[in-house]
């Protein structure tokens, strides 16, 4: 049976979760591209290279973001996001969110800087959150 | 090692797979679901009910897709493509795109109509492909 998920649900989703898709406005239509990400004090915390998304997602900040467990494609949850990107650029703000990303991915950079796009260090990116303003959750048979 | 995928590695990897992610532009951003699909023909192969998704491909045709293996945060690979959506309305292109449909899923209809939205029939449901644009993947230690 296909269902909506609570929000407490949703959340904890987002809470086990570390690999997520993002989309963005462009020129033409839409991007979207996997992220590596964290969930904390109810907004998603991403860093990236200075690169097409970051570039995307500072001209048109209104986003959507998705987390999945597929186990098959009859048993599956999925939750679906709107928000709105914002740039960290203060000091302590940085500060914070590069430690809620080591904390999250145990201090594994690997993982940490996974993306399509081009590699940097925690110290080098971009640093931002997304601010959810809709969030929905699916179960089907889960 | 990061590194771009081959178009055959690409092409491999979606005729694999059935579930895929596809984001559109919508009045204040993008918008991002998870869909099933079938790969055929160069193109990917889709249907649903008509609602949100269908509505804002319909204004803006030009939306992205993408597609993943991801064993963990430092092996995966990632497939993503830009394109523009086609609606299939003659009967002909309607008939051949639900054939493939089964056929891919091999007469599954519970994994056939897997998504966010509505439940529909694969006789009722909007059939549509997405043209390929653009594609390109990126592989970590894969």
């Amino acid at each position: 049976m296909l269902r909506e998920m609570t929000i407490d649900e949703c959340e904890s989703l987002l809470r086990r979760h570390r690999h997520g898709h993002i989309a963005m406005r462009d020129a033409e239509g839409a991007y979207l591209v996997p992220i590596s990400y964290a969930y904390a004090e109810g907004a998603i915390y991403g860093h990236a290279a200075p690169g097409r998304k970051i570039a995307l997602m500072r001209r048109w900040p209104h986003v959507a973001f998705q987390v999945e467990d597929v186990e098959h494609g009859a048993r599956w949850r999925s939750v679906v996001i709107r928000g709105r990107f914002e740039e960290l650029q203060g000091e302590d703000d940085q500060f914070r969110c590069r430690a809620l990303l080591l904390k999250a991915f145990e201090g594994n950079h690997m993982s940490l800087t996974a993306g399509h796009g081009h590699r940097t260090t925690l110290a080098d990116a971009v640093l931002f959150r997304i601010r959810i303003e809709e969030m929905t959750g699916r179960a089907e048979n889960m």
